[in-house]
Order: C-alpha cells, then structure tokens, then sequence
C-alpha cells in the first residue's frame, strides 16, 4: 500500500466516522432517511468543503472525488438500519472520531499551508476543517453546537494544528512529523474524554457585582 | 422569445416562488420588513450563491445580474404587504415550488458538469442548489429544515439530477433530455404530495432492544 | 500616521467591537472559553469572510493577516474575564457597534465594487460584510438573528452602501465621499437606537380576512 492510499483510505476512515456522528444525532432527531444521509454528509463535509473554499481549491474534494460521498453516504444509511445495534459501539465511535479529528487537523492544517496561507490563518483553517462538519450537524438538527459548550476538542485540534505550523515553519516535511501532531490530538482528546477535562465558562456574575446594578449582558 | 430569454424568465420565476416561501415563513415568525425580504432573498438565492461558489463561478450570479436580487426583493415585499391573500394560492405556490424546485435541479446540474465537475458530484451540486435556499430560509427562522423531516422533496430532485448527469454522459446536451428531467422532477413531487409520499423515519428503538440496555443515542 | 495604517486601525477596532457583541452573546449563553472565542470570531470575521469567497479574494482577509484573528481572540478572551464590569460599557458598545457598522458596509462594498461586481450586488455584500458576523453570532447560540427582527441596523448599512455604490458611479473615489457614508450609517444607527424607530412587521391576519377562512400560513 503507497502512502497516498494510505492516506486516502484514512481519510475515508475519517469521513465513515464522522458521517455516523451525524447520522446518528439526525436519528435521534427523528429525521427522515434523507435528512440522516444529508446530516451525515454535512458532518463527514462539511469542514473540508469550508477548507477548501478559502483556498480557492475547487471544486470541493468532496464534490471532485465520488468516494468521499459515497463513503459518507453508505455509512449514513447502515447507521439509519442498524443504529440500536450501534450503541454499544459507544466507545469505538469516541475513539474513531478522536482519530478522525487528528487527521482531518493536519490534513487541513497542511493543504492550508501548501496553499500559501500564513501560518495563524493556516492553524485555525485546520481546526475548522476539523471541527467544521460537527458544527454543520448541530445547526442543522436545532442545537448549540456542542463543541462550543464542553469538553476539549477544538482546543485539542488547535494545539495540533500549531505543531504542525510550527515543524513546517522550521522546515520539516516528511510524515514523521505529521504523524507526530495527529498521535498528539489522539491523545489529547482521548485523555480528555476519559478524565472529564473541560474548558472554563465565565460565572454570569461576579460576587464583587452582585445585587442591584447594571444588566451584566448588554 | 429566444431561449435563453426563456430560460431566465423561467429562472426568475423560480427566484420569486422560493422567495414567496421564505417571505412567507419570515412572516409568520414575525419578523420586520428587513427579516422578511432578507429571508426571500436567502430562501431564492441561497442555492445558487453556494452552487456558484463551490464551482468558482464567482461573483455568484445573485450579485452579478441585478434581476435576481431585485426579483426576490419585489416579491417578499409583496407578500409582506399582501400575504392574508395568499393563504388561497397554496396550491397555486406549492405547484409554482415543484417547478422551481426541478429548474434549479436542472440547472445546478448542469453548470456543474459545465464546470468539469464529475458526475456524482455534479448531481449533490445540482440537488443542493434545489434546496439550499430552503435550508437557509429554516436555519434563519429557527426551524429543522423541513427538507429533512419529511416528504418527497430533495430525493425528487436527485432523480432528477442523476437523469441530467445520465444523459450529459451519454452526449444528449439539447434541451429536451433537459425538459424531461425537470418535468420528471416536478410529476414526482407533485405525486409525492398529492398521495402524502414520505420517506422512512428508523425507529428509535428496535424491539429486540427494548429494555433495560445501553443508551440508543451515542 | 498614513492613510492605510489609519485604515487598518480602524478595521481591527471594528473587528474588536464585533468579537465584544459575540463574546458577551457566548458568555451569557453559558458556552466554554473556547466557544466566547469561536463565536467572536465569528461575529467579528464572519462578514468579510463570506465577502472574500464572493469576490474571490482567497484566502480570505481573515485567514491571510493573523492580525484580524488575533484582535478579535484577545477580545473575546477580555470579555471572559472582563463581562461584569463591560456591563456598564453598554452605551459605549452600542457607539462603536454603530461605528463598526458604518466602516465595514463602505469597506465591504468598496471592495466589491473594486473586483467589478454590478452595483446592485456590491451594495447587497457590503451590508452582508457589516451584519454577517451577527448572523452567524446569533446562529450559533440558538437564537433567530435580531437583525431579521427588530431595530434600524441593516437598513442603515443598505442606506450607506448604495450612497457609496452611487458616488461610486459618479466618479468620486477620495477618502471624503467614503466617509461620507460611513457617518450617514453611523448616524442613521445611532438615531434609530435614540427614538427607537423599527421596521415594521406584518400583520398576522388582516381584518378583512379575519374569522374563519383559510390559513393564512402556507
């Protein structure tokens, strides 16, 4: 296996996992089989589609190569029919999309940088690329999406994203390094998940301000 | 009447029935005189602007030919001042937005394989280009795009665009191949409507399941 | 200080202000600090990103000058921390808010004018550049947008940018008949706010069509 089969046959991996992620919550919103096949293909994507919009790569992958719809598309429709089977593979999916975020960060991070974006532009055009899709899924099926709200995984993206601008800026290119960013990712969001790790949110109000005084949300 | 004075009378049709469904819903939520042309002009254009976009056809058509913003404007202005009448052409608009919903299937389509996009992305273009502007018009009025709850809607559409990429690859470019497939889209939807045709929702639970057991949302 | 490097200043203060109004929507929304920074981000770039991909200046401002990220991340970051005590900032907000308002509608449609869109498409981006952040602001926390709702601020915006397109025509293209505009906005803005003028809204039923009859939703 070449490394670019190998690198498109993880990216499939990515877009299943992330298509069931989509699927399923466009399951539980009791949307029709339709709208479990669009949901899942926004959410496998719709991140890379952004990506490739702002550097001008077009048409999208993911309209130029029929495997990345069709890869989100079957995985959609097995999770439609076999979805009650699917929830004790609650774990796997957490880590498959752990993996999935690595990769599609330093992927997106590196075509970003490849198309001459400078690197901070280049480091959050990677973690959108990332976190793109599941932003799509829960616009679509009516939530704040949840990645604004706890646990990290943005910020799990985004630390991988500055390694791989900061080893490209120094000049290294081999997979080694890249590999090194995606592991890194992997590990941060699994470590995360398993100890429950959060990001802060403000208090509504600081006790200094408390009681009788200006609306604290203007 | 030429045909292409034809095709963009018929397109500017599309745009004002897309922009009276978006006008109309913008009114029921109770939004001002901006929100309900706003949402015309997103429910009319929505499609064609991401459409335009993914195939580098830039500026999109809705900023490059003043007709389409002017004709989506004019019409959400008129249902905002006329919409109680309207209420007695819901079958009228219902049968307007089947024929807009298969000439912009058609269209879409075929701009995409114009543009070298291969098949089956040209088809998800073409279909996204139907009900883009739909989508758009929920996602600002706070709603689950209905395109994705029920009714034969968007999956007319793709029939209809698999029939146009069908027959660009087999060499038919004339328009009748093209006024069969709009047609078919538009007989599909009006059947899917007429006999209540929707498309499969999965149970939440299979019974083999039920009972106590792992949580059926992951 | 030259005329460029006032302009820049000028456009990060705007972008600060637009990550101040996303940051505090986020905070009062009980997001993560990852998610006061993505959604000021957003409120505050979300519009010139979306006007770079329609007139195809890739990759978009955003993204290619780390300063704009930077400006409205450490904003954000400043209203996490900060928010109780910006309470009492509101007034001073709700000023260059409007200020905001008025450079990013004459910059937004200045540019499209620039890359050759039809004056009718270039007034439409410019007022998509100055209220599209806010879309996206009010998207992303679960709310129909405010601009689709109430008060004189998009209208505004659509006031300066069609005085902007028109000297545009006439031939006047110096700094004075720009900031023309940008003040009529600014203006326009802060008197709405004053007398609290508001678009008007439809009627649900007229009473002619009052009692019963048909639904006047469709």
């Amino acid at each position: 296996m070449t490394t670019s089969t190998a690198l498109l046959t993880a990216d499939l991996v990515g877009v299943a996992v992330f298509a069931a992620s989509g699927a399923s919550a466009a399951v539980a919103k009791r949307l029709d089989l339709f709208g479990v096949v669009f949901v899942g293909f926004v959410a496998a994507l719709g991140g890379g589609i952004f990506r490739d919009l702002v550097i001008d790569e077009v048409p999208p992958l993911a309209f130029a190569d029929w495997r990345y719809a069709t890869a989100a598309a079957v995985t959609a429709v097995a999770v439609f029919w076999l979805h009650p089977q699917l929830a004790r593979l609650r774990t796997t999916v957490l880590v498959l999309d752990a993996a999935g975020l690595g990769l599609f960060t330093v992927t997106g991070t590196l075509k970003a940088l490849d198309a001459q974006v400078p690197a901070v532009g280049a480091c959050v055009i990677g973690m959108l690329t990332a976190i793109g899709g599941g932003l799509g899924r829960d616009l679509l099926t009516g939530e704040i999406p949840v990645v604004l709200r706890r646990e990290i995984y943005a910020v799990a993206a985004l630390a991988g994203s500055i390694v791989v601008a900061g080893l490209h800026g120094l000049g290294y290119a081999g997979p080694v390094p890249l590999v090194t960013a995606a592991v890194l990712i992997f590990a941060l969001r699994l470590v995360a998940l398993r100890r429950r790790w959060g990001a802060p949110v403000a208090p509504l109000r600081s006790p200094r301000t408390r009681g009788p005084g200006p609306d604290p949300e203007w």
